[in-house]
């Protein structure tokens, strides 16, 4: 219960704040910025800004610089959603529960969207007023590309559209998701602890706990995709199926799937005990990521 | 003749260095890496690089420091190109002399390289290695957002969509190119004095400079658009005309549109009166706009 009270807390902070940062609709390019509110104001989980947000909480880092990166952070989640949803894509009609930005707009303004949401994302990591000192900023900056750039999350986008419709074993899905998915998450908790100025050794017990995590997360969201109700979720379910695309859920099987996720989940909670029983928000969203999936 | 080697010099610089930064085409996503240096090493003419270079110059400003600047430009330059190019945005299939990435590649795979060049700009620029201290590259960070995000470049990208076939006026197309193309040629000149810790007053001059010189710049290219040869400039022509687009020509004539152009060019030249002869090369840069439309 805790968990998901602060899981909606810091869901409503981060919009809050993403309806500050994001420029105001004014102009003949208003629809850029309604387009850009459109995708990142929706009714998401934010479960990204939550560990920014509780992870830098164990080292009692400044509540307001983890604001920020955790809503630049969303910027660059928002902006992925918004081009993998394109035509050229996934070609998605439904996200968040509402039509993705080329339905409710068009495809050049969802390609615009998605872009300048990349760019503020560096914009609001660079700027003073993020109240982290300017090594620690250059710090979340390069990290943040290196997660979301082409050895990480569009590189992992790029081998889930090459190899739509083609045969993927287990290796080569589980490798896409640490670069597409993965890669974000463990940013979100490596932020954190770097506007935490955690030691290396906290790093290190972070580093594991998000991979796990990560790993646990997709696998979750391959079954919702398989086995969840299209309305509950809001989003277009049955995808890979529909595209013949190989994920964890037909190589494992349902139940090897949910298999696959309590070994991860274990895992994930053994890398917190590092922590001495000061992670319990964090042990609590492992909970979350299982019972999705029940 | 200086002028012309120098930027050869500059261009064959900046390709080098690009070709070191941007990752090796490895593994499943290789076409990733490849698409992105299909549009990044194609031969440009990297006016916005040579700025950067030879404003910092103007400072005595360490010369790594501005050549990783000006390949970090560069590739914001590139994908606004590669995104540009799209069958949703101009669609067009000739750019820098050989097909634009979308046909090379595909759809996918151009909105995909063009997201990785953007995220790679703040990497370069982030990276210790770029020489510059804390504080400079954190400068070169946000002012980089701000001219190529939604109230920069993008945002006038956004215009420039919106008004097709739609009736423009010299007002509405001179704010659209400020957005459009200025905001990032203003930012090379200002990337150089920041890079070369330039005074207040430099930067004034240098920022009238850069305006005029952008405004001169994109009346040259609509000039070419309607009177160039295709084969010789390497990209589309007559999209304006073919798009029912109006544009500084059809709206002040070809003879109107030369004469602004130098009226622009004088005006540039004057703001360069501040530098009292030390910036002879920024000068001559002005000549080679003149001469692009003769």
């Amino acid at each position: 219960m805790e968990f998901e009270t602060r899981l909606t807390e810091i869901a409503d902070k981060v919009t809050v704040a993403l309806d500050q940062l994001i420029p105001p609709a004014q102009g003949p390019e208003a629809d850029l910025m309604r387009a850009m509110r459109h995708a990142a104001l929706a009714n998401g989980k934010r479960m990204r800004p939550f560990y920014v947000i509780e992870t830098g909480a164990l080292f009692d880092a400044d509540h307001k610089a983890l604001l920020r990166t955790a809503a630049a952070l969303e910027c660059v989640h928002t902006y992925s959603l918004v081009h993998d949803d394109l035509p050229c894509m996934d070609d998605d009609d439904l996200r968040r529960g509402q039509p993705t930005v080329h339905k409710a707009f068009d495809e050049a303004t969802a390609v615009l969207a998605g872009d300048a949401l990349l760019t503020l994302a560096f914009k609001i990591l660079a700027s003073d007023e993020t109240h982290n000192d300017p090594a620690v900023r250059l710090r979340l900056i390069e990290r943040l590309a290196d997660a979301s750039g082409a050895t990480g999350m569009v590189g992992g986008q790029m081998i889930d559209m090459l190899q739509e419709a083609s045969p993927r074993d287990l290796n080569t899905i589980t490798r896409m998701q640490r670069l597409k998915t993965g890669a974000l998450i463990s940013y979100s908790v490596e932020a954190g602890a770097i506007v935490g100025g955690a030691s290396a050794n906290a790093k290190h017990a972070l580093a594991g706990f998000a991979q796990d995590l990560g790993l646990a997360y997709q696998i979750a969201d391959d079954l919702l995709d398989a086995t969840g109700d299209q309305n509950v979720v809001g989003k277009t379910l049955r995808s890979d199926e529909a595209a013949g695309k190989a994920n964890f859920v037909t190589i494992l099987g349902i139940e090897g799937a949910r298999e696959r996720i309590n070994l991860l989940a274990a895992q994930a909670r053994q890398h917190l005990d590092f922590f001495r029983g000061r992670a319990n928000i964090l042990l609590h969203s492992v909970d979350y990521v299982l019972d999705r999936t029940r």
